[in-house]
């Protein structure tokens, strides 16, 4: 099969599609859960379903060093590998590259940076880190980007937004088309309207399957983060997938998909759930909190996830009080089958064109815990 | 129901039986997983049934320090405060007090010490032992005992088994009897036969549903805990089931059930899982190992469980290099799968009176690896 979105309904900016890929279709909007190095961590992949995720995300920078792309690939490639035969998304680890890594140095070829585990030394180029994507057997391959940092001047933004731009061509003609595979271009241009409109008009020449708007969620707060994408998402083809990169708290997904976003990812509710913060339809819990010691209530009764349905508040704060491993497995859990279940509602509600009653709703609930 | 116990085949000294319960029955000879703090550590209690475990173990001791006894029976008793509606065994106490605990003062009424997690000081008798089983809700209570150290001479023996026996006493009279719930008296005695039959005469003149050997396992090796058994268990009476406390290794289950042990409990499954060993039938891995880095082969082939049936060896020591929970996850849910199919083979081969041959080619196979 091949790859394609179906843009199925709107309401007002906010839409309603489906990705389809080689490894099967997504509902959108959707959120894509974060396997870092190969899991979903805390997850078992059956867990992971369970949540209703339907695709995952991968990242280039952990797999590339350990295992290695070549040693994926021998394992049959990360589907196989994970136990994932759903779709998988990997980014290009430029981004983890300049969060992570050590002596990172950055020039025309690509960039050039210290493993933070052991101090190796590696060259990721747009041309490397394609074939890097191909050994995973990524259902869809980010281009290499520099996340142009914030705050940036219209000079430094242009600068980088440029040199995406040149490696988006470089990785367009490094990624190796697949029926069902696709490529995604990513949007720089930092929080200048015009440098967005230069860099959309140069991956739309490319021409991708997908646009993704990076460089947000970097600093420069919500308020500004919505405003770009008011300005960005209007200038990318209607009928193509946009995913907006590392975001976001369920305001954010809430507040992105009423402008036009269709995909996110973010280690947000896998992070929270290893460290007792639970997100729920009565707002954020800190499960830690003493006040849960004799609450036997279930997290979420709105929530009908397994750590919803079997179990109670103050067991949660037990094991979480315990340091059990069994607290982060429940609340991963519950944090992404909470995720998936506002990306659920969120697309009946633009199919039904009342997402923003949705939101109002949605956003009164987490006032009443 | 009533608690109660079938023994229903015989093959040399070793038993098939089944335990009836208030909360289900067991086929014996069976593993039970540790579950100390309301939680078969990195496993969903879905995950523990998954493994064929029919009946878990709770520590008094850890469960209450946290979250209290009090407030387990707030929450509805154990069994729904983690989600295990089958039987829970629940242990005295009295030894987790001996090697956890600081400040252990030990007399006549029962035992004094401070918690090793805050220093709170805590006052343990046999009728608080048997009250805080209680508000557990556990459906095998078990007397608190003195675990004999090793070594000890015959007086220092005799002096603890004796103590045990007159707490044995203390804890049948303080034991609330209930239909399907059943008390274990725990037979002491150091390595001396004499005062093991005298321990077992006590406990057999109070009368209990079932009985444990313990202060076994302690570090007096394999051979001596062999003979041990070889002495006591033939002491016992045959229609109650025989629980060896805190054991142990494969083999070392093999060759007590060949002496006629029914039930055992271990730690070693679990905190296995969390130090990347496996048990399998090709023998103990240990998967931070290089040599499994492509190894692409299952953990264990004659394996059913998820662990073994979706992922390579390649991929737990990848998770175990990365400290990715999903290891210590998958392993634990390995090896107490192994521990369970060893005792359901055991059964199978003591109904079919060939247990001798299944322990040859089990003990064989761990050879191939």
């Amino acid at each position: 099969m091949s790859f394609g979105f179906d843009l199925l309904a709107t309401d007002g900016a906010a839409r309603a599609g489906l990705l389809r890929t080689a490894h099967g279709e997504v509902a959108t909007p959707t959120f894509m859960a974060v396997g870092t190095a190969g899991t979903v961590k805390a997850m078992t992949t059956d867990a992971v379903r369970a949540t209703g995720a339907k695709i995952v995300l991968g990242n280039t920078y952990h797999l590339m060093l350990r295992p290695t792309a070549e040693r994926v690939a021998r394992l049959g490639g990360l589907h196989k590998m994970m136990d994932w035969p759903g779709p998988i998304l990997t980014d290009s680890g430029g981004f983890q590259i300049m969060s992570l890594a050590k002596l990172r140095k950055l020039d025309e070829t690509g960039v050039t940076f210290r493993s933070h585990l052991d101090g190796s030394a590696h060259h990721l180029t747009p041309e490397r880190s394609m074939e890097i994507q191909f050994l995973l057997d990524s259902t869809i391959t980010m281009v290499l980007d520099e996340c142009t940092k914030f705050p940036a001047t219209e000079d430094e933004a242009a600068e980088s937004m440029r040199l995406s731009a040149r490696w988006a061509r470089r990785s367009r003609d490094a990624f190796v088309p697949r029926d069902g595979y696709g490529q995604f271009g990513i949007v720089q241009g930092g929080v200048y309207e015009g440098l967005r409109r230069e860099s959309v008009d140069a991956l739309r020449a490319i021409g991708f399957e997908g646009y993704a708007i990076g460089g947000l969620a970097v600093g420069e707060g919500q308020a500004m983060m919505f405003e770009m994408l008011e300005i960005t998402a209007p200038m990318l083809p209607a009928d193509k997938p946009r995913y907006l990169m590392g975001v976001g708290t369920p305001d954010d997904l809430l507040g992105s998909v009423a402008r036009g976003v269709d995909m996110f990812d973010c280690v947000m509710p896998t992070r929270a759930g290893r460290t007792a913060r639970a997100f729920t339809s009565r707002g954020v819990f800190n499960l830690r909190n003493a006040r849960f010691i004799d609450d036997a209530r279930p997290l979420d009764e709105a929530c009908g996830c397994l750590c919803c349905t079997r179990h109670t508040r103050a067991y949660l704060h037990h094991l979480i009080r315990c340091e059990e491993i069994l607290g982060p497995m429940l609340l991963t859990m519950h944090n992404l089958t909470y995720y998936q279940s506002l990306m659920t509602g969120a697309r009946a509600a633009i199919f039904e064109r009342r997402y923003e009653a949705y939101c109002t709703a949605t956003r009164a609930g987490w006032q009443e815990s």
